[in-house]
Parts: C-alpha cells; sequence; structure tokens
C-alpha cells in the first residue's frame, strides 16, 4: 500500500516492555549468494515487455565503451544486495566509468523510462541507479537492497580510450524465512504445486526483519499485509517468533489514545506511521486471534489483548445512533482499492467480525464480562446491519448514502457471519451470478472472497476462483505474486505507472494457505 | 587535456628505487572546513549563465519535496568532499528521498542540461550524482572529491507525505598548498594582485598528491602541466619537495625505451598513461633544469639526469636526413589545442630548447663530452631550422609540407635562442602586427608567448598582454583559472561542450610565476 491518510494531531505512544520484547526477537537474515543465469534482450510490446533469452549463462559481459549494455537474469525474483567486479580494457583509465543500473522485479520495470513517471508515488520507490567508478578495476558492492528478478547494465561512458567488461556479479539474497521448516506439500496438482511454489516466493522474499508488504516498495510492516502472511506462516515457514515480533512491534508504537497504526516503519528506529485506517486497527484483533489459534500462546495472548480490547473500544465509538459505523469522505477504511468504493459496509461488517474474535478471546481469558459485551456489541450491529445496509429487493448489502452495492461489502457480512451458511452461500452465489459492480482489484481482497467461500463450503468455487486468479498471474509469467492484479486490466495501476507496483507483495501470498489449510490439508 | 595518442606495443618499465623515493614523498593534505556562503539564482543567457545573488548567507534550506530546488554557492572555488544533513519535515518518511546533486566551477556547468552532452570526452566527467536516502534523517556523506563553487541540490522526490530540509552543509577542502609558504606580493598594482590572488587559488586547488592538471578534469600528472606549476610554485608555495616527487614519479615509471610519458595515473596505483607527445618527453629535461636551478639540488639531479638525457637520445632518432624533426599524420606532439595546428617547428624549437637545458645540466655534473654533443646538436639543428623551416620572405618560420605560419612556431623559436636577441624583438612584433593565424588557444601556450616577450626584454608588451588575456578571464568572473580561454570566443570548446572544460586548471597559473620573477621580484 501506498497512499495514506495522516491522522489529527498524530503523536505516537511508546509501550518500552513491549519494544524490547519487539527487539529481542529480531530474527538473523539468511544469506543466498545468486548469480545471473543467462542475459537476456528485453521487447518492448505496447505495455508489456518480454524477456527473450540472449545467451545461457553468465560469466562476464563483452567490453563495453558508452551506451554498451548488458541485462542480467537472476533467474527468479531476489531481494538483496548486488556486487560486481568492473575491470577495464584498453588504455588505463583515463576518465571515471559512469554507469547506470536498472532491477526489475518484471522486465517492463527495465524497459521503461524512469524519466517519464509522473505518478503521486514516490518515484524515489523506481529503482535506477547513477553511479560513478572513479578508481579502475574496481568491485563495487551497492549499499542499497534490491528486490527484482532483471539488472540492466548500461554503461553511459568510459571513455574513448577504454572500455570495461562487468563480471563476479552476485546477490546476497536475504531472508528470515526457513525453506526448511515448510512441510511437504500434499498434493500433486501441478497447478497448485505450482500455484504453492510461488506464494512460498513470495512470503520468503516479504520475511525479512519484519514481514514486509513487498520487499520493492514499501519495505515495511502494514497490519492487513501482516494478517495474512501471517496466516500463510502458520501452514508453511512456521516463524511464528516473527509474527509475535510484529504484534509486538505493534503493541508497542501505537498512535494517539493507544490507536494501532496502519503501518510501521523500522528505521533509522521503529516508528508507527500517522496513518490509520478503521479496518486495520481492527486488524489487531484479528492477528492475536489466529496467533493464539495458532500457537496456543497464552502468555502473549493475555499481555496484548488489552491492545486488541482497545481497538474495539475506538471503533464502537464511530457508531452513529443507529449502531452503523460512521461513513466519511476521507480515505478512512481501505477495504481495497477499487475507484470509488464505499467503505461503510465493509467496515460494519469488519467490526463485527473482530468483535467476534475479541469475543472468543475474551472466554479464552476467562473474562465472561467483557465476552458478553463483545457479544451484545455484535447482536446490536448485526441488527443494525440487517435493518439499514441489507437491502432485501436486490439481495445485496448497501454501503453509504448512495446505497453502492460491491462485492467487498457482500464478502465481509459473510465473514462476519450474520446469516447462517445456507444464507451466506445463496448471497454468494447471487454475487457471482449478477456480478453487482466494484469488483474486487487486488490479491488482498480477493483472499477473503476466497476465503468466504471456503469457509461456506464452497471449495470447489475456491479452487477455480483460486486457479483462476493467482494462476493467471502465474501464466503471466510471475515469479512471485503481484500487489496488484486484474486479469481484465492487467496493466492497471492506481499509482499512475505500473512502474512502482510491487510485484512480489505478501498480501498475496495465500494460496499456499488455501491449499494447505483448505484443499490439502 | 584529455584526448591521448596510445602509442604502439606500450609497456610500462618500473624503477623501483625511485618509485619509493616517489611515494615517500607523498604528502600530507590540508583540509579546511568551507560552507555555503549564500543561495543563488541560476539565469541562463545563451551560451552563457550568472548567478545572481538569492539570499546572503545559509543555514537551512526550505522544505522541500518533489522538484525542491536550491542552488548554493561557496562563495570561491574548492576542491574537496562534501557532507549534508538531510532532515524529513512532516509525516514518518514512507518512501526514500531521491536526490540530484550538480556540482560546477562555473554556474553554466550546473545551468546545462549534462543528458545533452554528446562530446568525445567522457561525460563521467560531468559532476551530477543521483542519490537515493533510504533513512533519515541521514548524515549524507559524498565519497568522491568534488571540484566546485556551486551546488544544485534537486530534490527529485520524497513523498506527498513529507519533505526535506537540507542543512548542515559542508565542504572538506583539499590541498598539499601551505599558504603560509607564500611570499608577499611586492605589488600594489590592483590588477597584478587579482591575477595573483586568482593564480594562487588555481595552484593551490590543483597541488594534491602531486601537482594535478585540474581538479575536476583529468585530475592527474602531466608533465607540460607540472612544468608551469613548478615555476610557479618556486616562486609561491615553494613546495620543492612535491616538484621532486613528480620529478621521481616519472622518472620511474616510463614507456617502451625508457620515454617519460605525457602523463601518469595515480589510482589505484602509480602508472605511467601510453600517450607520449614529442614535446611532453622533453619537458622532463626542462623540469630537471628548472628544478636544479630553483633549488641546486644536485643529488636529485644526478639521479634523474640519465632520464632527462634518454629523452634527448630518443628525440634526436626523429630526425630526417636534413637535421628536422619529422611531421607525422597523429596526434604526435601537443603545442596547443588551434585546430589544424601543425606542429614540426615547434618540435623542432622544443628540441633545440632542451638539448641547451641538457647541455647546462651536463656541464653542471662535469660531463664535458655529453655537453658537446649536446652543443653540436643545437648547431646542426638549428642550422637545419634556418635553412629549411625559417622564411626569409615572410620573416616567420614555416612548419609541415603546407609551410603553415602559426604564432606557436615562432615563439617557441624565439625560446629557443636560434637569434640573437634584437632578432627575436624583431620576430616577436612582426609576429603580433602581422598576427599571422593559428592564434593561441590556451593559456599555456599563452604562457609561452609572454615568457618569449619577458625573456626579450619586452616586459610592458608581456605584461600587457598578461593583464589583457588573463585579466579578461578575471573580469569574466573566473574564480580559478581556465584550462581554455579565447577572449575571441569565450564560449569555445575542443570537447563538444563547455561542460566537460575545466575551469581551475594549472597551466593557467602563470600570472604569478611572471609577477613575481619578473615584474615584482
Amino acid at each position: 500500500m501506498a497512499i495514506t491518510n495522516k491522522i489529527q494531531n498524530f503523536h505516537m505512544e511508546v509501550h518500552e516492555a513491549f519494544l524490547a520484547k519487539a527487539e529481542a526477537l529480531t530474527p538473523t537474515l539468511r544469506e543466498t549468494l545468486v548469480r545471473p543465469v543467462r542475459t537476456v534482450d528485453l521487447v518492448l510490446a505496447g505495455p508489456d515487455c518480454a524477456a527473450r533469452e540472449a545467451e545461457r549463462g553468465f560469466t562476464a559481459s563483452r567490453p563495453m565503451g558508452r551506451d554498451g549494455q548488458v541485462c542480467l537474469d537472476f533467474g527468479d525474483h531476489q531481494v538483496g544486495y548486488v556486487s560486481f567486479r568492473l575491470t577495464p580494457v584498453g588504455s588505463p583509465p583515463d576518465a571515471p566509468a559512469y554507469l547506470r543500473l536498472k532491477f526489475g522485479e518484471i522486465p517492463y520495470e527495465i524497459a521503461a523510462s524512469a524519466s517519464d513517471y509522473q505518478g503521486e508515488v514516490s518515484r524515489a520507490w523506481i529503482q535506477e541507479e547513477f553511479l560513478h567508478i572513479d578508481v579502475l578495476p574496481a568491485e563495487v558492492r551497492l549499499p542499497r537492497r534490491y528486490a527484482f528478478r532483471y539488472l540492466e547494465v548500461t554503461v553511459l561512458d568510459t571513455s574513448p580510450k577504454y572500455q570495461v567488461v562487468i563480471s563476479e556479479v552476485l546477490c546476497r539474497s536475504v531472508t528470515s524465512a526457513d525453506r526448511s521448516a515448510v512441510p511437504p506439500l500434499k498434493s500433486a496438482d501441478p497447478e497448485l504445486v505450482q500455484l504453492d511454489r510461488v506464494s512460498l516466493k513470495t512470503m520468503e522474499d516479504c520475511m525479512q526483519s519484519v514481514f514486509e508488504d513487498g520487499p520493492k516498495r514499501d519495505r515495511r510492516l502494514w497490519i492487513a499485509d501482516l494478517r495474512l502472511q501471517a496466516l500463510t506462516n502458520y501452514v508453511t515457514f512456521r516463524n511464528n517468533e516473527l509474527v509475535r515480533r510484529c504484534l509486538y512491534l505493534f503493541a508497542a508504537l501505537t498512535q494517539n489514545e493507544g490507536r494501532v497504526g496502519a503501518c510501521l516503519f523500522l528505521e533509522p528506529k521503529p516508528q508507527v506511521d500517522d496513518t490509520a485506517l478503521f479496518d486495520y486497527s481492527l486488524f489487531f484483533v484479528s492477528c492475536l486471534y489466529d496467533y493464539y489459534k495458532a500457537t496456543g500462546d497464552l502468555d502473549t495472548l493475555r499481555e496484548l489483548f488489552p491492545t486488541a480490547d482497545r481497538q474495539i473500544e475506538l471503533s464502537l465509538r464511530e457508531l452513529d445512533e443507529r449502531g452503523i459505523v460512521t461513513d466519511r469522505d476521507t480515505w478512512w477504511c481501505f477495504l481495497d482499492w477499487s475507484d470509488g468504493l464505499n467503505k461503510q459496509a465493509g467496515a460494519q461488517a469488519i467490526l463485527i467480525y473482530a468483535l467476534r474474535q475479541a469475543e472468543a478471546l475474551a472466554r479464552r481469558l476467562g473474562d465472561e464480562a467483557r465476552a458478553e459485551g463483545y457479544e451484545a456489541a455484535v447482536r446490536r450491529l448485526t441488527q443494525a446491519a440487517l435493518t439499514h445496509l441489507w437491502d432485501e429487493e436486490q439481495g445485496f448489502f448497501v454501503s453509504g448514502s448512495d446505497r453502492q452495492v460491491s462485492w467487498a461489502s457482500q464478502v465481509w457480512f459473510v465473514l462476519a457471519d450474520v446469516f447462517d451458511r445456507a444464507e451466506n452461500v445463496r448471497l454468494l452465489h447471487r454475487l457471482m451470478e449478477r456480478n453487482p459492480g466494484f469488483p474486487m482489484v487486488t490479491p488482498y481482497m480477493y483472499h477473503y472472497f476466497v476465503e468466504a467461500l471456503m469457509e461456506n463450503g464452497l471449495t470447489g468455487q475456491a479452487e477455480a476462483r483460486m486457479k483462476g486468479y493467482w494462476g493467471e498471474m502465474v501464466r503471466d509469467g510471475a515469479d512471485t505474486f503481484y500487489e496488484l492484479y486484474d486479469p481484465e486490466d492487467r496493466y492497471a495501476s492506481p499509482y499512475g505507472s505500473r512502474i512502482v507496483n510491487s510485484f512480489c507483495h505478501a498480501w498475496s501470498s495465500t494460496p499456499s494457505y488455501f491449499i494447505r489449510k483448505y484443499l490439502a490439508p
């Protein structure tokens, strides 16, 4: 995610003991040395770009002078630190070497011109470097971390008297994920095997000192992304300490009044962003609920439950006299990136969803009074939703003053279990048949749709949808799952240009979760 | 100098003992911390650009987001390492900061677009950097050395949520020159005071671990530049050990057959370039001659004389049966940058000039046989020149098969003293009156012209020419003297664009030498 919404009079509240626990859980990163496997030629075709093999293997480039160029393919998505050797050929170098390096998760990022980018998201995310090397030969070690599969090196200049050869190109790839901890997949379905492989790679590359949303952009801890990463983690890498670290970070660094922020930064020191989103704060409850369910770690539950409770309390303040979450003109709740999507109904459903989880946690802690309070709130919010948001005639939940019908609203009310399973199933079928508009545009929202199908026994539909959506990305050549994907509009970006999209994004890595939890448990 | 000429089957011959002496003489650089004195607006007017004061003093910029820009003026030319502080303002930084830095010795380098440059000299010399700063606030320390007075910082992007303030901008300026060693100037003539000041600054900024030709470009030791720097040094900074170091470097690292190369590189380790120039090799004799005259250091003379003798020997091989230096189509001899300048006559004169110096050195060493050999060669070459190159009718020396008449040929024959003083004076007057074409285009060649006037007693003319030529650069706003300057064509460059010209170039720093040796000794 990139666009943000600043809360008023923001300040950070710090719980030092929680922060110390989080810091103590900082993982050691595993390193792998990866070399390019081939060189490619990039072939731009309209909005897309293909990488066509030029030569298999790669040891060293040919000597290159002004405008010399080579595009290296590392064979798969990498997150890491690149180094190479630059050797002069010809006369003693009588000028610095001047290089441009472009790193791309997909070929299009390399082929597109960075200087043409005019979108709102920072162009600082474009992975392009200009480098003077004064003394040759040189071992060049780039200090920044890149997320990429392709690396294009352009020699902007040497001098008429010498050229350069690039060799020993190496990526020190990093992750906190341990591949050996992943249980073998209990399915031989080639489509599922492929979806699982790409999911695992996506997870792995996003698992760093925290669960990053995307290693290219934004490289930080967003709570909605964390939730899906954690769910997938429990059935794959099982690095539960990393989830615990992230939970403590969110609880340690809150916004005004103890509100859990939408995201955290790790550098120069951990801090919460000033962005608040209604659904995101509530996902602290969901993250804690999932964590306890996966680990049975009662100590952590006990310590962090007050933070979860606080999110419920803050959210209940937002109800109007009817018991409906107050709608706003601002970017106050996420749900999905669809243009014009109204958030009111989805927010109402997510609050009910979180209340149910909070209730279960309170009961586990023996806090019956609190549990009953949550239960009462569920009843009140459900009743209000059925009275004011459910449109019996259309058979859909409506949202906002314009009574918008969207996929997101229906999906979240199904997940909130305001109906019984039979009614949920009918609603889901109706949704798929009538396709009322405002479709899902992110794998993130698509996840909750598939989850709704799975949870209501529509396993076949769920599998087909998963294979259709994520499988289409794989058929499009994805090495890792993308932040954004609309099979009807493959080159879309909410950011003005696809070159700042993230093509390895953790919220898209849940096929492994679906496969391992529901399809091949 | 930048364009070069590679010799055949080049290899380097190393004299380890000489190299060890040179290394032992490596100077410690003096450091001065310099801060910007004001901000300026650049006003481009055709081929020129003025820096107009925006605000006096500089502590910190205003907050800058995408496309924010500030141009800092350090008040005078600097050679050094720049650091600054970058502080975010607004929300916690949710994207890297992306900056472009342009360093300019003159405002035009900043205003011109680097990407438009298509000249032959390496665009790697253009002092432009693109910088991603991932973690803010940051202390940014640029690792490269720059030669500049102006630093433009452009914020290519932050994000919509934060801006940056740049502050604590500092240049750690470096030189091996010691200002306190410079004798007070014995003149109050304001023009001379000014010329001396700019000369000293030029010298200072070029005096690094060796006498560099220019600290922006080529940043290395060229022997013709060294010769003029050393001459100026003897009457100013008097860092004779630095001259000695450079002499030992040239003698330690020679080309095939012991030929002194045109220039040396210092990094990654000292090495001679593969460029050979007839006049440049002979200037080893002149450098040693001047050094001995200035220092009386007989040990160094004794040790390095064989290297000087070798240059004479190699040059005498180039004579044709008439006793005239063989002309060539290649770039075999420098003299000056004038287009189409024929080098034959100048080369002949320089060989005579060097032979006279070698003769004096041989006599000082008591090697009378060798001295007489040089003397005989002077007679033979002089006679050949008067017979084949002197055009009695025109009253000028001619050069090459097209019998070209140039300023350089006349000036060098005057310096070679093939005539007596009276005839030299007549030749110089004739040259100035008739202005036969192929004028001088570099302060380097202009130096030898003024030297010829001075040495033949035309002190008034010499002073007027010096004030006219170098003074015009000062009136044009030069903080240091330029590599190239033609008052009739101020924006000329032999490199395709002025932005790769060097605007602090040691071969242009001889006004201090003329003033302190001839005008106010």
